[in-house]
């Protein structure tokens, strides 16, 4: 019996969603592993969990997906309730559902979307969004977005994938590159602006600004290749006309930098209806 | 010379903001202590911070301010940079300035604006948000909301405020009790609804919602009493009227249980311009 859940995580103290293997030493903690883990308890048995997405050490997620197949004994379980009780805070099952025997969290997906999160303040970061939040500095936001046009559609994104997964292809289709403020007006919450609330510090904007890319596949860390690319873009450093001749010219080597981790949220994944 | 600063902190890691005595073992990890100790590696000299709210342990920051004094040797010194560069990533200072000798951070203010997170799933709770809510489950919040109307205005508060403390009078004038959607339609994040975003499981509405209590002053725990008597008016375990006659009855002991800390985070101080 197959059984697909949506996951939610702070990946902050897990090195990644993948299972590692080690030759010596304790096993690094993963997001994978304490699933199975809790799997396991709750089955009687080892049960394999297939994500949709591997994310990196740092990664958080809010829309994970992942399938495993469980004992037919187990049919009537309140999924989310008995993994909730089995799993660390900093791992949730928001959702669970039975799908066909033919479902594949990776294969079957169609498109999957990711947002990362910048603080355009160098002189401080929000201590709780810390973890969420790459700290960029102030930024030109609008030549980003008219490097974002450049990048979206379909292209050969080799010059935004890093080495270390094998695939057949680096060609991937872009549909949507959005900019949206995290926190209109507000450094004090996620709430509506109001006249009555300070001003943010450095400027008339809120501070925290949420990029969200949604494609068909990403590459290995290619949205944190395509932020470090839009980043260099806001700091002047690159015309946003660069990021079309970056990838043009295919090399990882003369693209700008990976984006940090722990901006990067895994926030959606799209199947057939 | 005297200076006037706004902090933010995350309170998880801190047993609240005042530095407290302990006959034996290792001092606890206070925000005044974090502060004073970076105080003092600046000036040179032991430097005393005086904040105007002692938040509890677990009780978080987004614009607490202090003041203290320091060398006029100092006077040209960036302050937010130098003292960001000396604490821990969990309190940060988002501004400094000087101020007239007389000012003083509690004394002087005029009203203080407390905010408190709820999520209303009992299923989950989004893990990058658990530090920052109280896991209430559904409440009925139209309810809340005739509740708070009850609570709003002068009032004597003996009802909702924790021993520990001495005051001189219990009588608090509280302005406001606002309540508003910390992400609209939105359980993978900040920004606006759209059609293509998930409906959150539970419901039509988003998870997380702002409680915000502005007055002249709170007694000790008043603003997590206040939230625990709404949160029992809200789970349907007592009429929104009993909300007046708790504060009528003037007995703690017979009042809702205090809501817990990790929800509460301190907004906003003013003082007069």
């Amino acid at each position: 019996m197959r059984v697909k859940l949506t996951l939610a995580y702070d990946g902050t103290a897990f090195a990644g969603w993948q299972i590692q293997a080690r030759a010596a030493g304790p096993r690094p903690r993963t997001v994978q592993g304490c699933l199975e883990a809790a799997l396991e308890r709750i089955c009687g048995a080892p049960v394999r969990a297939h994500g949709a997405g591997r994310t990196d050490a740092g990664v958080h997620a809010e829309g994970q997906v992942a399938h495993c197949d469980v004992p037919e004994t187990r049919a009537g379980l309140d999924w989310v309730r008995a993994l909730n009780g089995n799993l660390d805070e900093d791992v949730r099952v928001l959702a669970a559902e039975p799908v066909p025997p033919d479902f594949h969290a990776r294969y079957a997906a169609l498109s999957k979307t990711y947002t990362y999160r910048i603080w355009l303040s160098r002189r401080y970061v929000l201590p709780t969004r810390r973890h969420f939040v790459w700290a960029t500095g102030p930024l030109d936001q609008e030549a980003m977005d008219a490097a974002a046009r450049r990048l979206e559609g379909e292209h050969d994104f080799a010059a935004f994938q890093n080495t270390g997964t094998e695939v057949r292809s680096t060609v991937r289709t872009v549909a949507r590159i959005e900019r949206f403020c995290a926190a209109p007006g507000v450094p004090d919450g996620y709430g509506p602006a109001t006249a009555e609330l300070p001003e943010p510090p450095e400027g008339p904007e809120a501070l925290e600004w949420c990029w969200r890319f949604t494609a068909d596949g990403f590459l290995k860390q290619m949205v944190r290749n395509l932020m470090g690319c839009l980043v260099e873009v806001g700091r002047g450093r690159l015309a946003p006309d660069a990021a079309a001749a970056i990838l043009a010219r295919g090399d990882r080597t003369r693209a700008p930098a990976t984006a940090p981790a722990r901006g990067l949220c895994l926030t959606r994944v799209r199947y057939p209806a």
